[in-house]
């Protein structure tokens, strides 16, 4: 039977605590939280409770560090110390690789993850051990230590995939950083192009405007962190956007009804490409 | 028993006259392809096929246009010539309203309607009496046609609100227009960011990037006339948000984590009092 050890069993960890168990590992939970830990094993989430120490770590195969990022980085310093088994596989699940990707060094079984689930719900009540069926999960790292994870976590049914750490950031500063930004920045703008209105913000609202602002009701002290974190690429993220919208004004101030055809439909050729998931 | 007329049975107008009909309106049906018709009787949401001749128009106590922009404004054309029973409400539901209103004039029972149901599907078959339930409902003119109006279609459980042309557009521009301008920059801008990139899109996405760009999947033909209608209104809700970009692009630039968080509190708290409707 493999082994796995979970460290930070919030909606995500849980659910892939609870997915590894169901799929015959013996599970070993870490959480600081003893409420958690007690529905954990009540909820038969994990087998039993445990801590980094020599016996724990040197039998399992597999070690995802599923707690805040500061702690990933904690625990991915002590288990620079501790006897990891030779072809076990660690990995986290945090949100940013840069940071993270710097402490990974003398680490030789690790690799970055980031498996691309837009949870907003935290907490192991909110853990669905199907959660990751058909999403991406990004490795980052060495080409061996991402197939041997890949091998080990197939049964969450992500799709996996390796990229460096630079593609791994860029790419999060369109699909996830940018989108975060221009949510907020539109609440914010449509606020002032609607000031003193008489209307309720209940009564003023339309589909679409919920749509594309629902991510606008994110933690604002978790996206200063990310957008920080992510400063170079957020910011050629943003010149672009800022520079596609003037292209847009430009046509609509021209009244040039063929230019902003040919902008929206190309727009829109691309956005159909996407589809939506189940994940929506 | 009140007599209504519905003059375009797509999903909102065959939605309307379901609804009219199954409150004890005798609701007679105008839609120039014979399957519509067909659905409409069979399916009991109108009680009989019409047209706008002087009988039928004489009797009628509501007249509802939802047909696309340009028919609603040769119906308005045709009812000027028409015997109007004196105490009618004629109201349109197109989505832009300047030019509709220009046309207006001599039609003293005419008021501009425009309820906000961001639906995307098409035709009878998409039709739901009850999708009016708790959604806007904004009437531009006067107020006594206005009160006539919504006591006359108080069965469609829509919020209600006079408001003056001008007063329309602006908030279309906050709440409709630039969001559709949004979704589709940002889609084209996320295709900027990641050029040649090896990952398919169904690989890369996330639910943010959907969530925000889904709209940017609509109709490029019906969105240049929209927004080239509404023309003054968008380039100002455009300044806003450029303006606001920049404003974020410089606290990210700076590194300053205080104030981009309070931009972020700041535009999560908005987005918070917003909520979520059942029409989402």
């Amino acid at each position: 039977m493999k082994k796995a050890i979970v460290d930070g069993l919030g909606a995500m960890g849980s659910s892939i605590a609870e997915n590894l168990k169901s799929n015959r590992f013996f599970v070993t939970g870490i959480d600081p939280d003893p409420d958690t830990i007690e529905t954990a094993l009540i909820e038969n989430v994990i087998n039993v409770e445990g801590h980094f120490d020599e016996a724990t770590v040197a039998d399992a195969d597999v070690i995802v560090l599923s707690a805040h990022v500061p702690y990933i980085i904690e625990a991915m310093e002590l288990l620079k110390k501790l006897p990891v088994k030779e072809n076990a596989v660690i990995v986290d699940i945090g949100s940013t690789k840069t940071e993270i990707m710097k402490h990974a060094e003398g680490l030789d079984n690790f690799i970055g993850g980031h498996p691309m689930i837009g949870t907003d719900q935290e907490g192991i009540d909110n853990r669905n051990k199907d959660m990751f069926i058909g999403a991406p999960f990004f490795l980052v790292g060495k080409q061996i230590v991402a197939t041997r994870a890949s091998s080990m976590l197939k049964s969450l049914g992500s799709i996996f995939q390796l990229m460096s750490a630079e593609e791994h950031d860029r790419l999060i500063s369109g699909i996830s950083d940018l989108p975060h930004i221009v949510a907020f920045a539109m609440t914010d703008s449509v606020d002032q192009i609607l000031p003193n209105n008489q209307l309720t913000w209940q009564q003023r609202v339309a589909g679409g405007f919920k749509d594309t602002t629902r991510i606008a009701n994110s933690s604002p002290d978790l996206w200063t962190g990310i957008l920080m974190t992510n400063q170079e690429q957020v910011l050629t993220a943003m010149d672009t956007m800022i520079d596609t919208l003037k292209d847009y004004r430009a046509a609509i101030a021209d009244g040039d009804t063929k230019v902003l055809n040919n902008k929206l439909t190309n727009a829109q050729e691309i956005r159909e490409q996407v589809g939506e998931s189940k994940n929506d």
